[in-house]
């Protein structure tokens, strides 16, 4: 029978210092002597990324992004050596790598490279020799060697692909938080710890707010079935898997609810009601790289309808001016903003197979007095866009009706 | 006529922040506006190297040579993306490299590699297209495809190696003196910058104490006949040049004066006079890796002699417990360490066809009552060991006596 193999991926907050350092050594070093062979995929030590950002920013306001991959990939190389010390400190056999080193071939979008293949030869070759194989997230290599960075969550990219590659037992994602929660504990302290969730409520949640993993590595892992685990390094305790399917006695209708004040709602009012009107908008808005979440058009009883559409708040001034100019050429009566939004989501692949899960929202909601401006769904998600001064409140009462301060 | 190609090697004072970056991005853009062809290489920022291998001690007091390469080479990483944001900055096209993608290949001595062959194609191709090449210099790539560093003043020797693979038609060191000076100007403000210098007495004074260019540069420089101008990033006087051979209307017997007070002067006395005897003690100290500079045995009358040996005083410890055993099997009396010596160095070619220089220069000392304790001598120096008391009213007796504020 082969030894287990585990990728475990360390975020910054976990190697912010050296004490922190050799604590995740400590931990990394428990597992090798009970003979796990271990691929440990390190993010830069704590804010690192972000004061050479700043560094770049001070000689460059507009740097060339290959540039911004050759500086800012030193910052996982730094981690990966210092790991290596802390280890042989210890007394165990460690190797670090670079991205490039380690085979991690990526396409030249610098900056947000997407993973090619992974060449795993050399760091079977290292696990073989007994050793710990280190390696520096977030980093590749393309196929004219300049080095490449992955984009944000791109260490969790490294780990998952390593994973992949290497037909690991298990994928381990160390954060500062416990696991995965049926919401943010910080708005609901009764907010417990999830046990599984799949894949694609894992996805869901990512995509409407909850900040754990980025929604990349995940659909990664469930492309290729990598089975991960998020949890604390800072404690011992189990923390969530995400897996393809859970199993469980009783169905778990919703699993999550998240919240995303982060949204801005902009409404074309009194639009002439013709087909291909919206089109042309949000064609023009495409293209400008603004990223549209929810739209509602009213059905209207008139010849005039009213458009509303949802923007991250940084991408708002350039959704105002492009919507703006659509509003004049397509005689429009005038635009509102409203930044005063919030979008609550609740997540769960149970609802596929239960009916009245939206009534059961939109009762909840109103019973509360909080009144529903906009609504999208998908598959295994419901999401409601209400005044922000009601989140809080929505999310809690959400959390009690639909029972997850029991699961856990 | 091909365009100039220039190699040129900017030290880490010269990139210690961003205002000196920009500082040199604007000499580095002068120069290519004119149409030069350009390899820059670049040190880490200011004290990066230090602080690195502080924050390595913290972790571990002995840590892996390969993951100290690992670590240490980021430094030059972050000098060079920041550089070529600079120079894009000041429009000029310019792209960066670190050591392993510019070709340097190295054996795997890590900390102190020597390179084996540079593969300079993609630096050529680069250089086609109009680009700056910006090289992160003390860093290559072993075989093995680990990173290596090539130990102190390793920046320089990727310049000298570059300029020599190229072809290039200059080789510019840039630092934070004007130059090569007559004699250390702290000491002596008289002292002058030396227009041009040989290879061999270039040698001579850096590894008898003078510290702008490490011996090892000079050395590939002098191999592959690769003229060497050494500036300051701060001005745009010219500097000195290190070449093959130096004409000059008359001739100059002695080029420079050195003095290094880092060396502890160890005896045994009372030494019996055997063939055989002070060989053992000097292998025992090479097998240990005590660099011993300076030897005198005293000519004895007696069947019993002393032998004195000076070593850096980083070795003093070391070299102090060898001796004390090895002068127990042999016989000797007793030891008798000094730490309260001084050697100054008077160094130039001209000595090769100048009688007289050394009686010239045991006269300028005894005239100005300094004694002598050792006395070792080259083709090119004169080396005296005296009371490190001495050591400034020698080197300026020396200056003045043998007319080197007039050179310049």
């Amino acid at each position: 029978m082969r030894n287990k193999l585990i990728v475990q991926k360390y975020g910054g907050s976990s190697v912010a210092n050296v004490e922190r350092i050799q604590k995740v050594a400590q931990r990394v070093a428990g597992y090798h002597k009970k003979g796990v062979k271990l691929v440990v995929v390190v993010s830069a030590l704590g804010d690192t990324t972000d004061e050479l950002v700043e560094l770049a920013g001070k000689i460059n306001s507009d740097p060339s992004e290959r540039e911004m991959d050759m500086l800012l990939s030193t910052g996982e190389q730094i981690s990966v050596a210092l790991l290596a010390m802390a280890l042989h400190k210890l007394g165990c056999k460690a190797i670090s790598f670079t991205g490039a080193q380690v085979g991690i071939i990526t396409d030249s979008s610098h900056t947000r490279a997407r993973i090619i293949k992974i060449n795993a030869d050399k760091t079977e070759e290292e696990l073989k020799k007994g050793n710990i194989v280190i390696v520096a997230g977030f980093q590749g290599i393309s196929v004219n060697q300049d080095i490449t960075t992955l984009g944000r969550g791109g260490s969790d990219l490294t780990a998952v692909a390593l994973a992949k590659e290497l037909e690991a037992d298990s994928c381990e994602i160390y954060t500062d938080v416990e696991g995965i929660y049926t919401t943010d504990p910080r708005i609901e302290p009764k907010a417990a710890k999830i046990k599984e969730i799949t894949y694609d409520e894992m996805l869901e949640m990512a995509s409407l707010g909850a900040q754990v993993m980025q929604a990349r590595s995940i659909e990664v892992a469930k492309k290729f079935n990598v089975p991960l685990h998020v949890r604390s390094s800072f404690s011992q305790k189990t923390g969530t898997m995400i897996i393809k399917e859970v199993k469980m006695m009783e169905d778990v209708v919703v699993s999550g609810i998240t919240l995303n004040k982060n949204q801005s709602k902009i409404t074309l009012c009194g639009v002439p009601d013709k087909p291909g009107v919206a089109v042309k908008l949000f064609q023009e808005l495409a293209v400008a790289g603004v990223s549209v979440d929810m739209i509602v058009q009213n059905v209207s009883h008139t010849r005039l309808t009213d458009i509303s559409f949802t923007v991250s708040k940084n991408d708002c001034a350039k959704a105002v001016k492009i919507a703006g100019a659509a509003a004049k050429k397509i005689g429009s009566e005038n635009i509102q903003i409203d930044e005063d939004i919030a979008r609550v989501s609740i997540v769960g692949v149970g609802m596929k197979s239960h009916h009245g899960v939206a009534s059961k929202m939109f009762g909840i909601l109103a019973d509360n007095r909080i009144n529903i401006e906009m609504i999208s769904t998908s598959d295994i998600s419901i999401s409601c866009v209400i005044k922000k001064k009601f989140a809080e409140t929505a999310v809690k009462k959400l959390h009690e009706e639909f029972g997850l301060s029991k699961r856990g």
